[in-house]
């Protein structure tokens, strides 16, 4: 058996998420659909990060084992002559056996767009924010964030963490065009993490809570003292990391 | 009565154009229900340009005259209260008793975007055009088009039009992101006008027509000899000039 690895971009407004669900329309299923369709068989394509319902991706990366000798650039142009056009493979590689989309990431990079004009054009890959945002305020706030902590007053409960250590390599906030964009690196990322922390971020920049506040947040580990969370149209997986 | 304008932003892709129908969503139909609501009388409201189904604005100009004494920030946050997503009032001013959006305008400026790569993000936004252009014989075919001339091989028939004279005053590609971005300045544009430029110079970048044969249809003035037409949802009307 071959191991294809592929890169992704996807809208992730018309789907419930990545992950496949009987009952919604999931990136995984339509990827699973075109897969079998190209592929003469049933094809399980495994995921880098399960993105929510309405979060995007530049570069989501998947791999799926097969036995077909189709090309590469045929697996490419086959995909995305099945595929709906919110769902683009970007490039297609065969990668060693042990290739896992998600187990051999080290890192993943997420981009979250805010928009402090409310805006017709894009406006479902930005969250529009009515408050005046203070950018040096976020910036200093941010600044706790980086490096090894526990993340469990940013992220949402549950049940299968065996913890909640996430290492924060690089978090960015860039005024471009008139939106504050962020960009965030870790080794992995909690369930809604991003989106808390750039809805605790504009907390921070509209004055609600103080930059020490996030300190706080971070230090007490009060599961009940769980931050705002941003809307997922802003969310953009940007890339996956591997060694 | 005062006279009122506005500078508006629009996602086309849900609209029937600007101008208000019978059974259609229009914009102009959209602004005026929102001027009904919000100062209680019926308004007629007069847009600098009628863009076609499909096709966005950034800077659209309209006017309105009314009695009302509401101070403009009411007017501009009252307007957006009420109009959907896809519209939003960017600005309003109180102009002189003469200011018509339309016959007051000295040109318009028209951006329309090519992407090369199937994209699945703002895919709403771009023209996908799966054929490699030659952006150098685009630019060179394009310089044909600056100046006046009779455009009537670049428009679609209309028997309303009394001439075909233009004067283009500037035509510029850019490659900008992976795409491939005109931004083109006339003192008026005929119907489907720009579309059939973008059209026509995607044939020339594609090798089926020379940047001579640019030259030839516009001196021909054979309107049998209508241009491809691009797609409207490439299109964005970017801003209306005034004197």
């Amino acid at each position: 058996m071959r191991n294809i690895k592929v890169e992704l971009e996807y809208d992730g407004s018309e789907f419930c998420g990545w992950q496949w669900q009987p009952n919604g329309r999931s990136v995984q299923g339509v990827l699973q659909d075109a897969a079998e369709a190209l592929l003469q068989q049933l094809t399980n394509v495994v995921g880098a990060g399960r993105t929510d319902a309405g979060v995007h991706a530049l570069g989501q990366v998947a791999h799926f084992k097969t036995a077909s000798d189709l090309d590469l650039r045929a697996i490419r142009l086959g995909l995305n002559s099945y595929l709906p056009a919110d769902v683009r493979v970007l490039g297609a590689s065969e990668v060693d056996d042990r290739f896992h989309a998600r187990f051999s990431a080290i890192s993943r990079t997420y981009r979250y767009v805010v928009s402090t004009t409310m805006r017709a054009i894009a406006r479902q890959y930005t969250w529009f924010c009515k408050y005046k945002l203070d950018v040096d305020k976020i910036q200093i706030a941010s600044e706790f964030l980086t490096g090894t902590h526990c993340f469990a007053t940013f992220s949402k409960r549950s049940a299968t963490e065996e913890h909640y250590l996430c290492d924060l390599k690089e978090i960015r906030w860039e005024l471009h065009d008139g939106s504050l964009v962020m960009e965030v690196t870790a080794n992995r990322f909690l369930h809604n993490m991003v989106r808390i922390i750039v809805g605790t971020m504009v907390d921070v920049g509209r004055g609600k809570l103080g930059p020490d506040g996030v300190r706080d947040m971070l230090n007490s580990g009060d599961k009940s003292r769980v931050g705002s969370t941003a809307p997922p149209h802003g969310l953009f997986l940007v890339r996956v990391n591997y060694p």
